[in-house]
């Protein structure tokens, strides 16, 4: 199978377009004589529902305006303006910083132009950057501000990374004991090429995804494994849905408990505070390959690896058991109920303790035999 | 500048022999009629020692016996033997595996043979597994035990990787956004060749770091950039410490507070925790580069960007004014008074505030100059 990713860029030269509409109209209140103002997106928990048709978190149709003329928000929205100058400067440099290095550049100007410190706090700017990406219907990452990235791949698999003046081309399968690093953005100047896989395996620990890596087991299975190294940063989640998108069936490999489970359901249905742009980085066609109580019956040895079930774990099966998108599924019912009645857990590392080599063994059977969770 | 660094690797055989004769000298006990026992140095508090002279926390000379027949150490004395076999089992078949996965698999052997379930706390492994390397004079990652991974480099070296079957050569000048990924280890299996650089500089966070990658700076200044992403890891030091061993200066980039002083004294001296390997981690010729309170004086703007000093940023450094080892530097104590007078502190990220660039010319000033703290 060779699939061409296409560059999903939302070119600078787009970017820059929406900043500057997005200013021209604030221009065109002012001009006709009222309060400057947008539109954006309510994004509380009381607008993120469940699309249950795509399977995924996203915002309703709420809408509320942000205008200059109001007490309450005047001092944000002229924050907003500000940020979104920032980004403008940044998208035209070609260069990208953190939210925290936008704190500060605002800091600086906004205190040197108007006396008060307006931006003391980093919290302060970022729902305003949340704002400007709904309204403008942008990635901050389009908008040059990264995210903290985490995460490694390794497979068959070709980056073509567009850096500076240069275009680098990275064979993620000769990256050795180390993998590649996943982006904090991997549309804008990444492309992905020559897709050699069957499917793409995700592995909660990175101690674990090592563990595979030594194995070659990629290079085996032909298969691409990707460690989101614990919860998955916004740059892997999107990553694994643009795999899903080139048609790769994506399995998630996790440890049987309330970290393992949550970390899967981001994966495959988003999440509340990223509700926004659920639409681009959920991917419901994923599949919970284990580890699960069940494996017990399965695995006689799994028997003496349960470990304790501590309060968190039990009380976010419960909660688990109370979403409508979890107990539609029966699978996932017996299988929280068995951590709630047993009060114990099991860890993905655990499956090394007949032998090292065994993690791959148990992963190539539940491929084989299709042996998933919803 | 062309250097040729040499691997470091205690062979495989060598392992497997002090492994064998730990081994041998247990069995000898046994067979004289005494009780089987071994020494190893005190790791506790009182017994680890600045090293005036070479500048780094080693252990002093106290030692101590484990030994079987002994109702408190015979439990922890077999645990050991454990240990020793599975890792002896792991270096033999060449693979590697964490301190996790070694717990799961003594949890399933041990308690198979004995009923009792010996190993039901990672926490009561670890401290063998150190009785182990103090013991043998060798370090975990030569039992082939790895340890959490973190941090990225850029610069001109090349990394050969003797990964599984093959011996891959990483680039890390041709790594574009990302980085090569800082191994658990270090030495065995992985060489550098071709360190063509006239200096590395260490950047506490990861988010400055990739700035200063995407504005080329390593390439323009011929430096190699190393981001420990925070604290840094056992590898992330061990590489350090190699490179100043084949002679780079070594100059460390942190924020001016409690966290960003710590990360530098660990680099600089080693740790009290790994004060056991101290001689292999610490690198004593390290030098602050920055961010200094003092910096205030000579760029005009930092004055608008300090930010409010918490109690733990004063706390620590009342504390760093009582070591010795600090407060012999002039230029320290007046640096940690700035602090404590002011309770104001300074962030890396806020040299960005005037252009994003300009951290690369802050830096760069710096190196000119000479400019550092001891």
């Amino acid at each position: 199978m060779l699939i061409l990713m296409a560059n999903e860029k939302k070119s600078n030269a787009e970017t820059v377009k929406r900043l500057y509409n997005f200013g021209a109209h604030i221009v065109d209140d002012i001009k006709s004589g009222e309060s400057p103002k947008f539109s954006t997106t309510v994004r509380s928990r009381s607008n993120v529902i469940f699309d249950d048709k795509n399977g995924f978190l996203k915002l309703g149709n709420s809408k509320e305006e942000r205008t200059f003329v109001n007490i309450a928000q005047a001092r944000k929205f002229m924050q907003t303006m500000a940020i979104a100058a920032k980004c403008d400067s940044f998208v035209k440099a070609n260069l990208h910083t953190s939210i925290r290095g936008l704190f500060y550049q605002l800091k600086l100007s906004l205190g040197e132009d108007i006396e008060e410190n307006l931006f003391n706090e980093q919290s302060e700017s970022n729902p305003l950057i949340e704002d400007l990406e709904v309204a403008l219907d942008l990635k901050r990452e389009d908008l040059n501000l990264s995210a903290d990235r985490k995460g490694f791949l390794a497979g068959n698999v070709r980056v073509i990374d567009k850096f500076g003046d240069e275009e680098l081309e990275i064979d993620a399968s000769k990256q050795g004991r180390g993998g590649w690093p996943i982006p904090s953005d991997v549309d804008n100047d990444i492309k992905f090429v020559d897709i050699k896989a069957k499917y793409v395996l995700v592995v909660e620990k990175d101690a674990v995804w090592q563990r595979l890596n030594e194995d070659g087991f990629w290079k085996k299975e032909n298969a691409i494994i990707i460690t989101p190294k614990g919860q998955a940063s916004r740059g892997t989640r999107r990553l694994i849905r643009k795999l899903a998108d080139a048609g790769l069936p994506i399995y998630v490999f996790n440890d049987c408990d309330a970290w393992g489970w949550y970390i899967y359901w981001t994966i495959k249905t988003g999440s509340i505070n990223l509700a926004y742009i659920g639409n681009s980085i959920a991917t419901p066609e994923a599949r919970f390959l284990g580890v699960t109580m069940s494996d017990i019956e399965k695995y006689d040895f799994l028997k003496k690896m349960t470990i304790k079930a501590n309060d968190v774990d039990v009380k976010r099966a419960q909660e688990m058991l109370g979403y409508s998108w979890i107990n539609k599924h029966k699978q996932w019912v017996v299988e929280l109920k068995k951590v709630i009645q047993t009060k114990t857990k099991l860890e993905q590392d655990s499956l090394q303790a007949p032998k090292l080599t065994f993690i791959g063994d148990y992963v190539r059977e539940k491929v084989k035999n299709n042996d998933f969770l919803p």
